[in-house]
């Protein structure tokens, strides 16, 4: 519980508009996109500057109130549900889009906007931010830094980390820091940048960004690979990256995942075959036309019992939204939608994709699996139903053996989701005592106080491992 | 000193043939390629397998004796020199390619592989490790990561560490853990891979790699632009960008450069220009020559006084192979030879380059320049004599005044050559003292005993800012 003078201080520093402790406020911002977790926050704060984030923060620190930065809650793992209460700190004065500098192809933003628009400003001068989460339409480039998001271009272009040149921090003492700048090179000291990026809201509240940006591709082609046989899809994606093509997109989406999409968007894929891979190049016209071609081949070795162009740009877009509506359309199904992100070598992706069929089988639960295939990244998706507890504890175990699996082929639990509360169980299973170890020490350095999103990253209890996985 | 004990105990660990502590075997390790800075160590190991190296590091953690990793000792900033003596622990035992994987284009190698040799073995099944610092023919890959090196090939395609997937790290107590993987996508906890790559030693040992391959550019190009007039030069470099051209490499060679490179080259480079791009683009043949052409039209608009094109790719390579002697040839003219790395965001170039010619009459020093002008990384090189108290007096503040100058175009002290001893006293000026203290923290967390390349990165006195810089 927050005491009334500390209410008053927060006022103080943001304006009364910006306090919010009504219980319909605090309500809003107990729970994210992640099934499970919910906890209210004691207050909600919404700073108009860094100046009064930094206050906050410094506020915050000297009471030792826990505190949560928060975009658009679209995060898969519950880091930003408030599970110790606190502050939940908000972005919605904090979302402008800085400048566009043309000569060092950069972008600054503030960590309120949404991705999309980043997106959307820089293609209209030619210029490309590639990274681009399902949830871009809705998500914030904070929450995408602070989460190190991936995205369908995550193949060829990266992920949001890749793209993050400078950071202003504010730190959990209420300094406030830069990292980075618009450099390619930069090498003064530990890469701050790459540490606070992916970090969770963990060790400090990122207030302005330098992202880098491409030049817009020339070109852009997609094509449907339909498959009977879910392995042969699997070995098609080995087998393009083994050939030297590194599409930009390379998905796979099963046949229920494939169903429940069809009936979400209704464009016309197919809902008779096992398995699809949406597959898009880009690039110069006449790489894409060759390498579409090429491509087209392997699949058609590989057993794809069609390979379908899209006949336009506006086709192929309908298929990518199509693809990015697949968490959307499969929640319509059941109360409740766990979507895990464990991520495998890409030449094990025909294995995982087996493994997580049989896997499903055993426990009886539901699973469709669709995801980056090209990454190695599969979205094992589980419909239950929260209320039903002993189904619950079968989905668990079904995931925890799904994570034991993808370690044993020299994956990882979460490969673009982070571990926030859902995934601390299972952190020390990739890690290992020692590398959780150097992360608690560099949590501690930064945040002695554990005011930034406590209970996240960090398990109390490490669940035990599965036996007997093949 | 170390004790008799000490030294026994080591060569139980490593054998006694792989423990030198003759004085010339120490000589020879009591410096790097950094002028000024030598110290002895008391004693020198070279471990023949990571469960040594870890033996090796956790005795030195529990005496307490320093410990300074060591490949070809090519870095520029005085890492390898052991200011407080201890142990220099040597790789030559752990230098093999480990394996190349052909499926998820990754390579892994030991610490001690001389890069050129990752590049020749992966090059011939066409694949493709972009990093190539100057000293790539000499340097080691462990040295490379630890210096988040860069290279001629940064424009396009990064530095070291946007190559380095996973890592197999001793930590300062003995711990080996393992980061990343053969993964395009992990977010499992905190980015420690980017966090011990560029960290100079001081955070533990790397005994292992996994870096990402790409598929091998199937054309390149080669051409050089020739300039009476400097600023048009840098101004060639902003506008290629902006016409939204990356090349593969963008280098910048100013006369006094030229000159002492053709002297020890010999292979007929212009040496009655003010200076020269020498410009590289790879990709397919027909991008290539579509942006070699646009290239030259813009070099030409942006009054270069000649362009031409390498007629054949061992032209190509002589002049490219010219370049990365530019240290080489510049280091025959006089004693002693400093080279700095400041680094502008690329629009900058021109505004640098002239600030360094001006900084450098004031001083009344001899500074040549050149560099990765694509990426702002310029390298001005100070020909002069170590034993000249006065002159490098002046020569210090020349480039006191040339880091300053950086900065204030919102540039950094060190663009891929790393901080050492050579640059501690300037970190601040980067960082602030806020964002120094995060780094301290963490070097405290991993390293408590302050056993991993003491003296480094963090100075005991931050040199005064200069005044009056324009």
């Amino acid at each position: 519980m927050i005491s009334k003078e500390f209410k008053e201080q927060l006022k103080a520093i943001v304006g009364t508009d910006n306090v919010d402790d009504s219980n319909s406020g605090r309500t809003v911002y107990s729970y994210d996109a992640t099934p499970k977790f919910q906890a209210l926050p004691d207050i909600v704060v919404a700073p108009r500057n860094v100046d009064e984030v930094a206050a906050v923060v410094r506020l915050c620190n000297e009471t030792k109130i826990p505190i949560v930065a928060r975009g658009s809650g679209t995060n898969l793992c519950g880091d930003t549900c408030p599970l110790q209460g606190g502050v939940v700190l908000l972005f919605k004065h904090l979302n402008q889009i800085l400048e566009i500098d043309k000569e060092n192809l950069t972008i600054t933003v503030q960590p309120g906007v949404i991705t999309k628009e980043i997106c959307d400003a820089v293609e209209k001068i030619d210029l490309f931010y590639p990274p681009d989460p399902s949830s871009m339409k809705i998500s914030t480039i904070g929450g995408n830094i602070s989460e190190n998001s991936g995205g369908l271009r995550g193949l060829k272009y990266g992920v949001t980390g890749d793209y993050v040149m400078g950071l202003q921090v504010v730190l959990p003492n209420g300094e406030i820091i830069r990292t980075g700048g618009k450099l390619t090179k930069d090498v003064a000291g530990y890469d701050l940048t790459s540490l606070f990026v992916g970090s969770e809201g963990t060790l400090g509240i990122i207030t302005e960004a330098t992202l880098k940006l491409i030049p817009k591709p020339e070109a852009k082609k997609t094509i449907l690979a339909l498959y009977q046989v879910i392995e042969a899809a699997g070995q098609t994606v080995s087998s393009i990256i083994a050939n030297k093509m590194i599409p930009t997109t390379l998905e796979f989406l099963d046949k229920s995942t494939l169903n429940a999409v069809e009936d979400f968007a209704k464009i016309g894929l197919p809902t008779d075959v096992e398995a699809i891979l949406l597959i898009e190049q880009d690039g110069p016209e006449e790489i894409v036309e060759r390498d579409i071609k090429r491509i087209s081949e392997i699949c058609r070795q590989q057993q794809a019992i069609d390979v379908q162009v899209a006949a336009s740009n506006e086709e192929a877009e309908k298929l990518t939204t199509a693809r990015r509506a697949a968490l959307s359309a499969l929640a319509r199904l059941k109360p409740t939608t766990i979507l895990e992100d464990a991520t495998v070598p890409r030449s094990e992706i025909a294995t995982m994709v087996k493994a997580i069929a049989d896997i499903a089988k055993k426990y009886n639960v539901k699973i469709s699996t669709f995801g980056h295939a090209g990454d190695g990244n599969l979205h094992p998706t589980c419909l239950t139903d929260v209320r039903n507890e002993e189904e619950m504890e079968r989905v668990e175990d079904a995931f925890a053996e799904i994570f034991e699996k993808a370690l044993k082929l020299g994956g990882t639990i979460t490969g673009e989701h982070g571990v926030g509360i859902m995934k601390a169980p299972y952190l020390e299973w990739k890690l290992g005592k020692a590398g959780i170890d150097v992360m608690k020490g560099i949590k501690q350095a930064i945040d002695p106080n554990n005011i930034m999103n406590p209970g996240k990253l960090f398990a109390e209890k490490t669940r035990e491992r599965m036996a007997n996985i093949q």
